[in-house]
């Protein structure tokens, strides 16, 4: 079928979702193709932000921690966004960064297995997952070693010596996505543990931690679950390792009573226990005003329009840019891929930039790889189709050459 | 010399900080007596949340990371943080939380002193110093020797044997001062690397980090450098120590060339190696506007002023409050006292919450203390007078001994 403007109109008014658009405020003129980097921002983030600046801190001042329910926004959110995930309460904490959380739950993996001493990664994979596991490893003595693999290449890695295999769902280049499920599955038949990085699948695919019986994850709530610039990272903990599986990172927040004052470290015996030390109340409160969003839809809804928006994409590539040079490096099987498609280009980063400078924003990955996200909750099918047209007028009449002298300022 | 208001109308006329009250949002009819736990909310902090939260996130999404400066907030709001401590430009870096950023330097200064198996902390510390300390020993094998010695056991504990000396320098409840110069100097004669935890000092002292010979040091910008709740910390490392000390939370914010991707960690040759992983825009942005209000006066005169805030509270505590069962707990040199003055009473609960509840906010570590922190940027030698006024109306009409009923539902 050739696909129209008009066709895209009508799967815009079937579209299911259409009325959550209304929840986000999005740039005049502009088509926001990089929300799988940061996410839009929610109507109601300013609000919160006032309330939680003006009246929680500026005028409640200390008592907010308690009256405001700040410190119990690591849990709160925590649970709602577990939700999302396919974690029960209690299961899931929002606190500090990917990697900071990364080395928690790496550590109390290893813990667990401590007479096995090997690691399974993916080589190619955001590389600082890589870089913290190594980071980890060189502290403990560099008595373990890390297997770096690529996909195809697991099933064999995965074997009794293996302590750990920490793996993230969704590729942060290509969207490809890794089968939860059956590697852990593979991983705790060898009696490995699991440990998963959700950055690109949290708000965007349907997750189910505990179907696919998963030890730990880790993910964040800036992508996707529109939280904000650097918004808290999550970590996940299933309630069968809690009050077992110990992260070294103790600081008090982490301790059974915080309050207590006590001299030694009694950790909580519950996800508190992956709490470090005092975490930016505001930050929680904003992150929480996308998560929210979430909860008034499914992830299975949000999941099958990622899917349409990515396969419309592909297939307007296919259909109004063959011969223009560019190669889809995503899945083109949609349940093998996460919201989002990247295509290479030698010219790759000029078209990128004339992109930008049309109002398409996606990013660029060196050497040669255009990355568009789709987030669901915001974007339309019109938008994919006016996006490709863009993309077709810059190869068509070759501003993209023009572009690429930018290149010397640009630090997307 | 008996005091009376007209004496502290007086001190304020002549106070040289008085205008910057201004620069501060204060709840009417209270008086705020813990900023040394919460700082209070700059004015501007609102407007600064606003424009981030609106123009860079909602207009300019992800090219704010760049165009406004979110990727460089570690370095420059560090930098002015470092101006208010001692440090030279790239020694000061703003990110993570107290504890993780302590993981972090324990960890480099353990791996300054390879062949040194003993840590020396004051056992009285607040705990989650101490518990982070004996998370990263135990993540260790166990092979190092926490040794908790008080004050004036220090000299002796110091010895050859020693690789890090690890102290906070203003005590979190009875505010007393450790002499940084003294001590650091003990510590490096002896081979010694020395860490400072400054949480109740940035803001509150002159201090002087090069001055002493510092090597590490870590501290929030929560309490007196108003930064908003739970705002990020902050780590000093030596500009000599810098590429030669690394940390093990080895994330991309850390990495030489975080956008090259490069599948190894290159640690930043620079203070950037304290990085982790991403930190909330939001956040930092807000930080920064507190700092900015002390880069309008000298440390030396905010230090002096809060020398005087708590002379004056201390005498008149002598003054009014003589024989009404309070000690005072804080060292009466205010050149060995941080900017609060601890008290103990037998009845320190229901007194605080007495006036708490008229509008006297202080806070109360059990068993004993009640805990009044002196903000020099917004306090006023009137508002001592009058908290203690209000103390002293509290203990003469017994509403102290009605208020503890509360007990069972406040969780300051």
């Amino acid at each position: 079928m050739t696909l129209s403007r008009e066709h895209c109109l009508q799967l815009d008014t079937e579209d299911s979702l259409q009325t959550l658009r209304e929840h986000f405020v999005l740039p005049a003129g502009e088509i926001y193709l990089d929300g799988n980097s940061l996410g839009a921002r929610p109507v109601k983030a300013l609000a919160r932000a006032h309330e939680v600046v003006e009246q929680e801190w500026g005028n409640r001042l200390i008592r907010s921690w308690n009256e405001a329910g700040w410190w119990n926004l690591p849990v709160t959110v925590g649970d709602k966004i577990g939700q999302l995930l396919g974690a029960k309460p209690g299961e899931v904490i929002l606190t500090d960064s990917i990697g900071v959380n990364l080395f928690k739950v790496l550590s109390a993996a290893l813990g667990l297995r401590p007479e096995r001493r090997v690691i399974v990664m993916e080589g190619s994979n955001f590389p600082t997952d890589n870089y913290i596991a190594c980071g980890l490893v060189e502290q403990l003595g560099g008595a373990y070693e890390i297997k770096f693999v690529e996909e195809e290449q697991l099933a064999a890695a995965i074997n009794e010596d293996v302590a750990v295999v920490c793996l993230t769902q969704v590729h942060y280049r290509t969207g490809r996505v890794l089968d939860m499920a059956s590697i852990t599955a593979l991983t705790q038949a060898v009696g490995a543990i699991s440990i998963w990085d959700l950055s690109h699948s949290a708000g965007a695919l349907e997750v189910d931690l505990n179907g696919c019986n998963a030890d730990f994850a880790v993910g964040c709530t800036y992508k996707y679950l529109n939280g904000g610039p650097g918004s808290p990272a999550f970590v996940f903990c299933a309630a069968r390792h809690q009050g077992k599986a110990l992260q070294p990172l103790t600081g008090w927040w982490g301790h059974a009573e915080p309050f207590a004052f006590e001299p030694d470290y009694r950790p909580a015996p519950d996800i508190r226990q992956m709490l470090c030390g005092t975490q930016s109340a505001i930050s929680m409160a904003i992150a929480e005003v996308g998560v929210d969003i979430f909860l008034t839809t499914s992830m299975a809804a949000v999941q099958a329009k990622s899917r349409a928006l990515t396969d419309l994409f592909i297939d307007l590539i296919d259909q109004r840019c063959s011969g223009l040079g560019f190669e889809v490096d995503s899945p083109r099987d949609a349940t093998k891929r996460g919201s989002q498609v990247a295509l290479s280009h030698e010219q790759g980063y000029a078209i990128m930039q004339a992109l930008i400078a049309r109002g398409v924003i996606g990013d660029f990955r060196a050497p040669h790889t255009l990355r568009f996200g789709f987030a669901p909750l915001y974007l339309r099918h019109t938008d994919v189709w006016d996006a490709v047209e863009i993309l077709v007028q810059i190869m068509t009449d070759g501003a993209w050459q023009n572009a690429s002298f930018e290149k010397r300022n640009a630090v997307t």
